[in-house]
């Protein structure tokens, strides 16, 4: 019988579980809102409630037909000890969430960063299937990291490391909510970006930029690289900057770890072949490496809105 | 009986070769000129000649006595297959160092970066003793790295990793050798202190500096510190930038790592004490994880000048 597992997202806007197969296929998934701020016995006992109805609905004994289930969430999280140490954004420290879940589920329960648990998607079935030493770098609102190294997820002595976005890349540079200046997600993330756009928008009322939404409220992303690709002048500037930081923090983590292969995902991987093509002569330029046989093969990550779902399903692959 | 290992540290201007006990104490040393630039073949001939002397001079029996020889050798090494893919400063690429090394040697040869063997010597013997995971940077003319990840070094997939020294920490910055711009080096290294002591000396020719050497040429990374200590003001600006540029980088590679410890070698690290003095406000307000029960240790390498031999050397207790 094909083995399945349970795989949760845990964000700050939704919580979201999905049945997955062996090979990152998700089978059925399901959703709520997580209604930020709660208690944490509140938060794992909607986790349990969302996993059992969405076993009920598709015909699934939980105990019978399900290995596992993963849990995915942000914060530095020891996996091997099951503990939260700090969640930020949640406003929790030190939570027990392995063992606190063990007295709802009678199935095994993994937690892991989601940052990890995206590489370990990537690396079991996606973009690095196979790879013993892989990176994820995900542009969103912050820029997240997740390392393999020799074949197993590397997150530091103390589970917090691989904080990627909190490298800096420009000394005095932009203030930082970590409390650093010129931190590489203050210039490289979907959330910079999007502020970017808009600063440029506003100051430039004639820009193409404008054609493309006339909402503040609605830039995105996408919205410069939308405009560049139409040739606008004031988009060109920001996506070439917004390119040059992008590149000078991959180009460090490449320099740092060699990996085989380095995923991008997040917001602004949706950019996918376009994005790489203009990350390209910098990381030809400026590898360390460049001169080397093997050298880091930069692409997208394969699993996108998906991906932590299938991530904290596949740590039942892992662990098995 | 005693274990024993031979060392040899081959740097650009002197091969230096040591016997060494299991726990990095050096019994016997000797070393010659490097005399670059020769071809590989006359390179390894020297290497084993250096070892049969040191060897003779004290009385051991190389294939009864030693267990086994190490190489430490600059540039990107792959350890496992025994090949330097390249050597800038000594101009060689493919070198087949382990296999034209055996044809000398009847006793097993291990070669590795020579940044990694001072990672070695410090977890085997030192400052990282019994660390699985842990760091060295080593601030000299340049800033060089070795890691050790879940209890083996860790250099990359091509092994041309931990490349610490050329990760960008001010996007236009410094125009570094490597070809990028804003290398960590080019601010903290020995090298880059000295060159900055320099120039401060010769716009300010006030300075309490000049009271440590009037010839410019015998200034080196201790000067500023020397002056600092003595209250100079502009080695105070000297200094304070100076360890702004260094805690940069090092948080960095904390925020990434988040290893048990992080070692400071190379000379530099001879301020010790009043070195990591300096860095800590930093690293306490920089930290990802400065509320985290568990922190990197960040200490001054224990092995100092032999610290390559002795590296070298420990490649055998590695192995063995």
């Amino acid at each position: 019988m094909q083995k399945l597992y349970l795989g949760v997202d845990l964000g700050g806007t939704n919580i979201a579980a999905g049945v997955v197969d062996g090979e990152g296929n998700i089978i059925c998934k399901k959703s709520v809102r997580t209604n930020l701020p709660k208690p944490e016995a509140q938060l794992e006992k909607d986790i349990f409630d969302l996993c059992c109805a969405l076993c009920e609905e598709n015909g699934y004994d939980m105990k019978k037909d399900i290995v596992s289930v993963g849990i995915g969430t942000p914060g530095s999280v020891d996996g091997k000890r099951g503990i939260v140490w700090q969640n930020v954004n949640f406003g929790y420290t030190n939570w027990t969430l392995k063992e606190n879940l063990g007295k709802y589920f009678e199935i095994p329960v993994h937690i892991e960063n989601d940052a990890n648990t995206a590489i370990v998607a990537e690396v079991v079935a996606g973009s690095a299937k196979g790879c013993n030493d892989a990176l994820i770098v995900t542009l969103g609102t912050g820029i997240g990291g997740g390392a393999y190294v020799g074949g197993e997820i590397y997150a530091g002595h103390n589970s917090a490391g691989l904080e990627v976005g909190h490298v800096v890349i420009e000394v005095n540079g932009r203030q930082c909510n970590c409390g650093r200046k010129g931190c590489f997600e203050r210039y490289a993330s979907a959330s910079a970006l999007t502020r970017d756009t808009k600063a440029a928008m506003e100051a430039n009322p004639d820009s193409a930029l404008w054609k493309f939404t006339t909402d503040l409220e609605k830039v995105n992303a996408k919205t410069a690289f939308d405009a560049y690709k139409a040739g606008d002048a004031v988009a060109t500037e920001l996506v070439n900057r917004y390119i040059k930081y992008l590149s000078a923090g991959i180009v460090n983590l490449i320099n740092i770890f060699q990996p085989e292969v380095l995923c991008l995902g997040g917001g602004v991987s949706n950019e996918k072949e376009f994005l790489l093509d203009l990350i390209k002569p910098y990381f030809d330029a400026e590898d360390y490496a460049r001169n080397a046989a093997e050298r880091t093969k930069i692409t997208i990550a394969k699993f996108r809105n998906d991906a932590g779902i299938i991530g904290a399903a596949m740590l039942g692959v892992n662990n098995a």
